[in-house]
């Protein structure tokens, strides 16, 4: 084949085992699952793995930063309008709290990666939080302590509404939960109350489902 | 043997099968770990193994019970002579983020179960929140969604603290987030922000290592 064709067929292994990696993470704990499985699900040569991904857990972190990236997406189209740090904060709290309502799939997934899921974000986030407390609006002393406040405090909020929201629960439900969780993250970075309650009962933009 | 004795060295080998699960876990995932390992590291016969646990899975989540029932008297005794929730709190907080310094065994095992961890601990600390509530001393609406934000940014916090402190740093340098954490939680449950910054500066009971 000429090398184009090769790349083309590469990525296309390449992109199929990283689609299994993710469908299987929404139901399955990667130590349960064997490299066989993963070739089978991604209906490619069980040989061809290694040309792609030096051991399973290589493939399942480049699924969860593919998520990762997905996500962070999803925000900065929600947030694109927004300049007031703290509203941008507040809207990306609640769509990720929301996210087992609106992308099921995408929050089984950042569910079981757990805290580790917050590597591939950190330094996005770490740029936001400098910002924001640069112009004086989003109050704190260490960053890297903000960003593990802010990110296990949304983890634990998503995962609350992964496991008490019914999946045919009103979305609003979630959404208050998601609201909640705002609004105590506005407060942690020093947001004055009525400013906090205001910004979080905020409309969001609309919600686009997977 | 008669019955007592029997009971004696049945209560030793369940011991030891927790110990050593306890011990396993401080530096490697439970995937990893074969029940064989388990049964060897406890110094017990393989067969024995399935007399005191169904699955490897349940020996894990009763080896991290144990860790968080330890855990929980540690924050009591600390705790005991505080009577304002917000005191509780800030303390509770605080000698958890510097558990990488004071216990790293606890934080490892704290920090490898992850969002999971906070199970085990949700009944007594659903209980102190509701009282806090009730004395009007923490400000929240949801209970589910307050208990989720305080256990995620807390464990977020355990782990950066657990990632970024050098075994070596000063105790003070771990301190110094766990406060920053302890601030931000207070101000998260609206306790006012002169009271927060007082509350989460105070002495800390001196710390017992292990």
């Amino acid at each position: 084949m000429p090398p184009n064709r090769l790349d083309q067929r590469r990525a296309r292994t390449r992109a199929a085992l990283l689609g299994a990696a993710r469908d299987l993470l929404v139901s399955r704990a990667p130590a349960e699952v064997s490299i066989q499985e993963i070739t089978e699900a991604a209906d490619v040569g069980f040989g061809s793995f290694y040309n792609h991904f030096e051991s399973k857990q290589a493939l399942f972190d480049q699924a969860i930063a593919q998520v990762a990236a997905e996500h962070q997406e999803l925000l900065d189209a929600a947030t694109a309008g927004l300049t007031d740090p703290a509203e941008v904060l507040s809207a990306a709290v609640r769509l990720t709290v929301r996210l087992p309502r609106t992308h099921p799939h995408l929050a089984r997934v950042i569910d079981r990666a757990g805290l580790a899921y917050l590597e591939p974000l950190a330094p996005v986030v770490v740029r936001f939080l400098r910002h924001a407390h640069n112009v004086g609006r989003l109050c704190f002393d260490d960053g890297g302590v903000a960003l593990s406040c802010l990110g296990g405090a949304t983890l634990g909020a998503l995962r609350h509404t992964l496991t008490v929201a019914a999946p045919d629960a009103d979305l609003s439900e979630t959404d208050q939960a998601a609201r909640q969780a705002a609004l105590g993250l506005l407060r942690l970075f020093g947001v004055p109350e009525i400013d906090a309650r205001r910004i979080a009962a905020r409309p969001l933009p609309a919600p686009v489902t997977d």
